[in-house]
């Protein structure tokens, strides 16, 4: 990421050792993720793992659709694609055939079809220690450094013996050699399952299905005529069932059920020898044959389904990842869920101490991520039965795949099909009204909210359109222009420069009043910021794309843009690039939007890529006041006229 | 690049130092295309280089979209792009205004229209030094490390007294501490315009075009108002020219013409300073403003065109990139004909080394690339004077641009732009008729060469095509699939596989006879290869594509393709994407090489991906005699009943 400003609200002396802003323990997805946020926003941090190493063999590894986007946002992509994972873009189903014996495939389903808009169809598949060291990496190039192998042996919580450092934690070698105290704004626990923090806070696990199973998981190199071994594919057989996950390097991730609560004989410390399951994955791909050539990681492990039932108690400690849901392997969720959880807690965490948000913002993050959480769970199950009853018919998948929003009426499966990819994809997180994602029943307030016609849904990603760069006519992803870079991210579509010409000015004007929402938090540095600064020009929390529904050489920024909008002079697009989606569209990303491509519209997208409102760009102050209206929700500033509070 | 075999006729006991393969002198890119592609295939490699390092700063670095192609199809794309170079869709012309003063943008002319089918319609700009670091770093995983900072002394090459390592080439350190003599097969010039081996050899340069320039380049970051800093622009005012051109960084490469042989004053050891040349574009550039923040490199250099007379005297001595052809920077194309100079002699290198072909395909090395370094002086003058004559019109661009394959008569300006644009984005390399590149003239013998219809052009680079790859559902790039692997890469396009099941089976039948040109060559190790090895299981010369105009679920490889096809199981794909171009297509990449949707047809792509040969497929044992012939052209067997030999 180019130009990431430093944190500006850091006091001028911070204390050294041993006060941090942030403990992190854990350098798993969830931990590393976290800490490298909040490393690129200027925090300090202490993160430490019981590892002596990152992890070595096995380990979730699917990275989904829309984690990419993430990851590329971040700019971490290309590091991780460079080890040439494997990418799933259909799922294979094989069955016992109507007569006969063997498997025959039933059918074959797309991973991420067609009616998703995403730039990454597939599925990514790749050892965790090979992600978890593109994390570490630039981790160390912002100083920050894990440290190994330690583990966390105490810690407390006192807002009022040491209000700006109040967590204390205790922090041990693993061979008892080495102790350490330290003090901190922040605990997150990134540990895992069995959590020691949530232990500590006494926080129950709830098992949503009681139904628990033992899993047998084998990475290997095989020799095989079986044709999908390259696809990711559920086996039933009347031998048992398999699934298999393709990997890197001409691997294969076998998993085999070896037991269920739901057997006569259950026991949940069943288990199975290496050779044991070659065998009887041998019996279930017949009458294809296997052999190993190298078996890379073998484990058995017992698994339920569990959700942590609070995230947080005072909000200075917070739990994450697998400490706070575990479930089946099956959807390739884990690495996906623990990604988000991370980057939602890291933008709010820096809103609160950067100084923009009142400390309430940090309220949103339990009910936020519970949530998907929750919804993670109940599709973990609804998954499995999905298949166990039957089959879908070809003609439902392909309908299923192939409708791109219209309006016909879906029978079940079609709908359950299109949920589940939507959600397999990580399209469908969809976080619900609250104070950041703002729903209809804000608008009593600006009738401006929400205008008619878009279809940008609030709690969801920004919808992804390519556009043309004006500065230098590249064409780009206009979704990606932002880094995550701890700010709110507005997209002002301007339609076309003709109509808008006095709404732009307007909405320039009254962002400049010092209480809108961009006048009250612009930078105490503002004077000596360098003529380069590409995103954060005049406040460390706002950055500003301007899309003209234009050509681009109709485009001349210092004639069409506002000065201040024109200071964004790398963020300022033409919305004139063809895209299948909306054929007949004159501006594509307009269109897609569901913005009006002469008048346009204003969408604020939350710092961690979700849409927050979407208002109408009108002339007058109405825009900004709307927009005064969402930020006055969740800041510490009274903004504008309004009193709007979280 | 996975699965590289290594070479095979590599003798059992190789001698040690101071025998190699050869000897490659100069470690700029043509030398460093060569030794990489040389190394990976298995030969030993001394490679030397007078300057310490790689270069520190400057130099050409303008990487063409046509190359970019090259590069990924090395796997090497992405360590280049990693280093987030400059983009380049667009150039701008500014000349001073009809009335007033100053300068105004008169048009805007696009790198790559889209009548050019790029992958990556855009040239990217990165300094060199990056570049041929990912080169070094490629070539130390294949254990050649460049020698430094060590120069050639001297060499002599004589088949009679040392048949197989032929060349004798003496080597000093540049401090003169330190000498070697070491014997090669061959001894390659890389040094650049001024090259020791050309002038030992006495081989003279051709100046084409008496005009000589000296030319300023500095390259700087700048804070300026001027609108186009970040795209390519000619800018042509009272106060003089000068040329734009934006780089990683922030950085902006500035050039300006110092003197011309045509000027009346004319000196070639004219200078400038730092300072003139700033303050010279400070006038130019008026009335917008431009201060210089840090200047990273500024030269002036003299420079005029030249070709040298011959590339190789005794097809064991050659040369290569700079030391063949100089001419100006503007085009950006130093670089770009440097890498295909290299790549189109490595694999001819390796074909005769290696056993396939007679040591007479090395007499095509110096016609092929000489041409094309002739067409770029040539095109070097033209571009120069297309603008110098009258600037374009708006609509003469824009009906140039959208073009993408009417049969409109064009008029000269046209023309000229999109010979331009194809000459400059790589894409109008197209190599003569020769032994290699069959035109029409060679279907005498086989009356399925060249079948009617196809838009495939021998001597030019395969077309881009999408396809979906039948093992793993994923979406490829067709022409990318076969790795740059010295192999020759045969297309089967098997159309619908109802109507070509029997044309499939008898080309497999009439390809397993020991005289056709792939049973000839089978890999003496062809019992103990690897299951896993994708690309060359049977013969390390030929990797075999298939594509059938069907969709993927229809395709089973072990019932549609014969045994020997279906041993290529990861190049086994489905003519299924939809491409904007050919919009109406049932099977896009089928209708874009101009194949029979039904009967489909056969492409031989060379190993530096030009077309060689395209035949149709039929029944019978036509298919593999058009092929034999086409082989028998070249290879040392006598293949098939055919005796036409080179």
């Amino acid at each position: 990421m180019e130009n990431q400003p430093s944190r500006e609200n850091q006091p001028a002396k911070a204390p050294t050792t041993p006060y941090y802003d942030i403990v992190i323990v854990g350098a798993g997805p969830v931990g590393l993720m976290l800490s490298t946020c909040l490393a690129r926003w200027g925090y300090r941090i202490k993160h430490i793992d019981n590892r002596a190493e990152p992890t070595p063999t096995g380990r979730a590894d699917g990275i989904q659709p829309r984690s990419l986007d993430l990851l590329r946002n971040m700019g971490l992509k290309t590091a991780i694609m460079a080890h040439k994972p494997a990418r799933v873009y259909e799922v294979a189903f094989w069955d016992p055939p109507r007569s006969g014996k063997g498997i025959a495939r039933t059918g074959t389903w797309a991973s991420c079809p067609s009616f998703i808009d995403a730039r990454y169809p597939f599925t990514t598949l790749l050892h965790q220690g090979h992600i978890e060291r593109v994390f570490i990496s630039d981790l160390e190039k912002h100083g920050v450094q894990i440290q190994r192998p330690w583990t966390i042996t105490g810690f407390k919580s006192d807002d009022k013996a040491n209000p700006e450092y109040p967590v204390e934690v205790n922090l041990e070698h693993t061979d008892g050699t080495m102790r350490e105290t330290v003090y901190a704004k922040y605990l997150f626990s990134g540990e895992g399952a069995r959590s020691f923090v949530r232990e500590q806070l006494k926080i129950g696990v709830t098992h949503k299905d009681p139904i628990a199973h033992v899993w047998g998981v084998m990475d290997a190199v095989v020799k095989t005529d079986f044709p999908d071994i390259k696809m990711k594919c559920t086996i039933h057989s009347e031998h048992g069932s398999i699934m298999v996950i393709p990997r890197e390097d001409n691997m294969v991730r076998l998993y085999i059920q070896i037991a269920s609560s739901t057997d006569d004989d259950w026991n949940p410390r069943k288990t199975a020898t290496e050779e044991e399951v070659q065998a009887s994955a041998k019996r279930i791909l017949s009458p294809y044959s296997i052999e190993w050539e190298r078996v890379e990681w073998y484990s058995v492990y017992p698994i339920g389904q569990g959700i942590s039932e609070k995230y947080t108690l005072d909000h200075r400690v917070f739990l994450g990842g697998d400490a706070c849901h575990t479930h089946s392997p099956k959807a390739g969720q884990g690495m996906n869920t623990a990604f988000l959880d991370a980057s939602n807690l890291a933008w709010k965490i820096h809103a609160v101490e950067a100084g923009l948000a009142d400390r309430a913002l940090l309220t949103t993050y339990e009910p936020e991520r519970k949530e998907v959480a929750e919804n993670l769970l109940a599709f973990d199950n609804k998954y499995a039965k999905l298949f166990s009853q039957r089959p879908p018919a070809a003609n439902e998948v392909q309908a299923a795949s192939e409708q791109t929003g219209s309006q016909e009426e879906d029978n079940d499966f079609v709908k359950t099909f299109k949920e589940s990819c939507e959600f397999t994809s990580g399209y469908g997180v969809a976080y619900k009204p609250n104070a950041l994602n703002w729903s209809l029943d804000h608008t009593a307030k600006s009738p401006l909210v929400h205008p008619k016609g878009t279809r940008l849904r609030t709690g969801r990603g920004m919808i992804n359109a390519n556009v043309t760069r004006v500065v230098d006519a590249n064409v780009v992803h206009l979704e990606q222009e932002i880094p995550l870079n701890g700010s709110f991210r507005i997209y002002v579509f301007a339609g076309k420069p003709s109509t808008t010409a006095k709404a732009l000015e307007d909405f320039a004007v009254h962002l400049n009043n010092k209480r809108s929402f961009f006048g009250s938090y612009l930078r105490s540095d503002i004077d000596s910021v360098s003529h380069h600064e590409s995103h954060n020009p005049h406040s460390l929390f706002f950055t500003f794309c301007t899309v003209f529904a234009a050509a681009r050489k109709e485009i001349e920024i210092s004639r069409d843009l506002p000065g201040l909008l024109g200071r964004y002079r790398d963020h300022v697009y033409a919305d004139d690039r063809w895209d299948r989606r909306v054929p007949d569209a004159k501006a594509a990303a307009h269109a897609k939007m569901g913005l009006d491509e002469e008048k346009g519209g204003v969408v604020v997208v939350r710092p961690d890529g979700y849409v927050g409102v979407v208002a109408a760009l009108v002339e007058g102050s109405g825009t900004v006041d709307a927009l005064n209206e969402y930020f006055g929700a969740f800041c510490t500033k009274k903004l504008g006229e309004t009193v709007s509070r979280l």
